[in-house]
């Protein structure tokens, strides 16, 4: 079983909830991009100490996730999504609306859509080698995300 | 990198927490159903202007999920899990328990369990095309689902 | 369409935010850990009555998910995982950095990083066969996990 550390309890008589939106323009169809210190500029501004950020795209066919900054493992990922899920501009149904990007779909889907990031001290409270990453696989025209940090202030 | 916009900063001296459950009892065994307009009516009857609406099921074979509103697309989910986890009652260690739901098990792994969407202004801060979704992979039997809405607000 | 029941709705002056760390340091490289009772414990320490409970691993080799406490399903899920993304220390291009756990970046996705737990009434709100796991895809080392309540108490 695992050793628990209680590290800290905070009450607060104000809740702040802050809104911003990114828009992203890919130069690929498909690319991974890190957000990590534009989500640490949100939560600065935000005034949030303890609470969390919340991270989701509004499109459906690019996902916010969590994993490491290594440009290996990048090709890994869209390598192995490729597999999973190929780009098959004849192979879906989908693709008979005139579309050719039902493999994005399901690509986003394997990845995750959304993402939560616990904010502890005015700072995302990730692990060593966690990054925030935009995953895109439909790009090459504007897509939006949206970014809403909750908590409590110092 | 992106263009950031701060929309919007609020403080509030109270929280809200609404609370909600959902019974499906589906048709087929698998299914998905469109649940957007249910949660934008919780989301109203809540009064929470600013916050995060967290949808989950309470049962381990079905997920709640953002995507399309595209027959074609559901068509192409339902193959593609097919395949990637496929129906096989004699196939998984799960069903000598007596189950033949094991797929149902890894089809909701795929597709995720839960999903939040920010609420703006007293509405589901969605984009475009996104609709929320109850994808059910065991169905035909009553199955729950819960909403917590958590904000400030006006 | 499901039947709606609107079960409760709360207001507070306080907002209550609770921090606590799990290490894990498991025999295997894969394993999958039950941690319901130790987030019950956590949500009873923190106060909360209504909120939720987010927990997630800081590293990117392992997944906080829910699904079913049963053995066989468990052999299921890894043996699948392993089928969706092998283990293969020369197949990967992040395993010519040195590491040999690509896979295990792979496994994790699939099963998702994070988890939200509804809470009610001061209880985690969870479904009858619902139960939080720790899935660890590189283990044999020490490996974090962070836990956030929010809400409000009574």
């Amino acid at each position: 079983m695992p050793r628990i550390e209680f590290a800290r309890s905070v009450k607060s008589s104000e809740i702040i909830i802050t809104t911003a939106y990114l828009t992203f323009n890919t130069k690929n169809r498909y690319e991974l991009v890190k957000i990590t210190p534009i989500l640490e500029e949100i939560v600065a501004k935000s005034g949030v100490a303890e609470g969390i950020c919340f991270v989701s795209p509004m499109h459906i066919t690019s996902s916010i996730f969590v994993n490491d900054d290594e440009s290996g493992l990048h090709e890994d990922f869209l390598n192995w999504l490729e597999k999973l899920a190929p780009y098959n501009p004849k192979g879906y149904k989908h693709n008979l609306t005139g579309e050719d990007n039902a493999d994005a779909h399901l690509k986003r889907t394997i990845m995750g859509r959304e993402t939560i990031i616990a904010i502890t001290n005015g700072r995302l409270d990730l692990g060593p080698w966690e990054e925030v990453f935009y995953g895109e696989f439909d790009g090459q025209r504007p897509k939006r995300v949206i970014v809403k940090v909750i908590g409590a202030g110092t």
